[in-house]
């Protein structure tokens, strides 16, 4: 597939860790949350080997905090995901799946409960804030619901708890999955979080002082010379192997959180008041009619995936499902997938074909990921 | 500036041009409402000159709708915009700012009423439709509110005219601006509208029928070749020019329609039910404390333009403003640029201190647009 230049324009902004990703050579981005994303900085299949060895450092400054602060906002938060929050403690974090009134999947962010009155959403690729803010209207809550400046940054990878405790003190080893500690950096306290968009292991460090942005970096990069640190991003490779799902590759609004395999993050039936409760409380009850899968995909590397790829039923031809995600895992020795199967094809090992850009192609359905 | 590439994933959707856009040797593209959207073919320079003098078809098809329709959509579509909606007629489009409840704009999109009860909201780059869907959710509206697979094309530039009537007959020429006709294309009738993104006039095609994009674009570029038609994309040069707003770039959420210039399609006191309205009333009454202006920047041309560049009031050095686009113009042998500057600030021929990326120059401020 060709490749294209990113036309650049203050609507796509920077973070504060753009010019020291440019310094250290980034040659792609993405845009997310009308934001840079860095894409690759040498090749995927070598990003990747390092991750699996070493640690990266990712400006992930495009995963903007939605700040709900006020006397409902436990309520509030309640209204957007079918996961049930009560048990939700400050100090912890919690992957939600956020659906609108149909049920469908608005986004898929982590919620950091920072006080009993307070939370961060840190928010996929689509603009949550405004369904946020006009359900606070609508309701006439009392709460505060704004955009703060905050980018986080990722360090990831098996080095992970070496390199940052280097630079934040040995406690950061202690910080469980999924919580988060405030440690200091240069006087001011920051939000680190035991989590991060890889299976790696790894921290997000949630960035509110753009100005502390560079010496951050610097002091990563210094810290871990000799645990061999670059800068990297999420690795499509990894991310497909391990089936860590992106929203709008993956899931859309069309999508229940059932379909997307989140059912285990849903407790429908105690999640009083989310917004999307009536229509899935059947869902929550059946199960879906369809859902994510990984799959294998046989033959050479496949081209980049840029659009749904039609899974067919290899006996009838009619269309059973769709793959969203796929690359040439070096690791498994072939291409690696994810996609949406319908119910009577689910089962591990079926065998479908797949209409590739390049041909037909066989795929063979798997109940876990790769990794 | 360095040029990156775009990372390529489904979540950056294709529009049924895409293929067309391609093989006719797109070089960048940016990322607009989550979907491509050309950004240069040539050089921003040529296609300029072009624009100005033949006829260009743009894939605009990032441009997506929301579709409100039923009982409430009038009400629904008051709530979201100062500008009274009432003498708005079916057949008729109306540039609608959209305002938040504390009259921020969320989005500058036209409206396109199709019918009493139906309308089309052909949004600018922000997930509008999660406010609407929240409000009518809120409000228990009796309205369907959607993203229909609606693809603009637009054709810009002095021989649209020409061009559009050879494909959709001499009734084309009657359509007013910002007015619409259904006119048949293989069968099927497509709205088309006097509209577009340049001072060069044309039209927009809106496309509900994904299979006619290629026999549309082919159709336009056959019935044009003596008329040298060719594809193209909105021209930062030209629409800085004529001060055509961009959201995202000129204004956030952070500024009022007034400070964005935009007063003359607010009617605050008559648009009973937007949920700005409380807000904006005093500002439609004081006015804004500060305001879009063009800038002419003296000196070589600037660099791109990717953030905010600061004003400073060249004689105490108090930041007075800022310059979110600016590119040199052939036409007018100077940089142009548009800007926001405090009321003492704004009147004409004002010199101001431009800090741009690579050193101090003098920008003067100019009450009207270039062209």
């Amino acid at each position: 597939m060709a490749e294209y230049l990113l036309m650049r324009a203050r609507r796509i902004r920077r973070t504060p860790f753009s010019d020291r990703v440019e310094a250290a050579g980034v040659q792609a981005y993405s845009v997310y949350n009308h934001m840079l994303l860095p894409g690759r900085f040498t090749t995927a299949e070598d990003e990747y080997r390092h991750l699996k060895t070493r640690v990266q450092v990712w400006d992930v400054g495009c995963e903007r905090q939605i700040e709900v602060r006020g006397r409902d906002a436990a309520r509030l938060l309640q209204m957007l995901t079918p996961r049930d929050l009560r048990p939700l403690m400050a100090g912890q974090c919690a992957y939600t799946p956020m659906v609108d009134e149909t049920g469908g999947m608005l986004n898929d962010p982590v919620t950091v409960k920072l006080a009993e009155d307070r939370f961060w959403i840190s928010i996929a690729d689509s603009d949550l804030l405004l369904w946020v803010k006009a359900l606070a209207y609508g309701f006439r809550l009392e709460v505060d619901v704004t955009e703060p400046d905050v980018w986080p940054l990722a360090v990831q990878g098996p080095k992970a708890d070496d390199l940052v405790s280097r630079v934040f003190g040995e406690a950061v080893r202690d910080i469980r999955f999924f919580r988060f500690y405030r440690l200091p950096f240069h006087g001011h306290d920051l939000v680190i979080a035991r989590s991060g968009y890889s299976k790696q292991g790894g921290f997000e460090i949630y960035l509110d002082r753009g100005e502390l942005a560079e010496p951050l970096w610097d002091a990563l990069m210094e810290a871990g010379q000799d645990l061999q640190v670059r800068p990297g991003c999420p690795n499509l490779i990894e991310r497909i192997e391990g089936r860590l799902l992106s929203y709008g590759n993956d899931m859309t609004r069309e999508n229940t959180p059932h379909e997307c395999g989140l059912g285990r993050f849903c407790n429908t039936l105690t999640a009083i008041g989310c917004v999307g409760r009536d229509a899935l409380l059947r869902v929550a009850m059946d199960g879906p009619l369809r859902q994510i899968r990984s799959l294998a995909i046989e033959g050479e590397p496949v081209p980049a995936c840029v659009g749904p790829w039609p899974l067919h039923d290899p006996t009838s031809g009619e269309r059973v499902g769709q793959v969203t995600s796929a690359v040439w895992s070096p690791d498994f020795r072939t291409n690696v997938a994810i996609g949406m199967v319908d119910l009577r094809y689910w089962n591990e090992g079926t065998r479908l074909q797949l209409e590739a850009p390049d041909g037909p192609r066989w795929a063979n359905v798997r109940e876990a990921p790769f990794a």
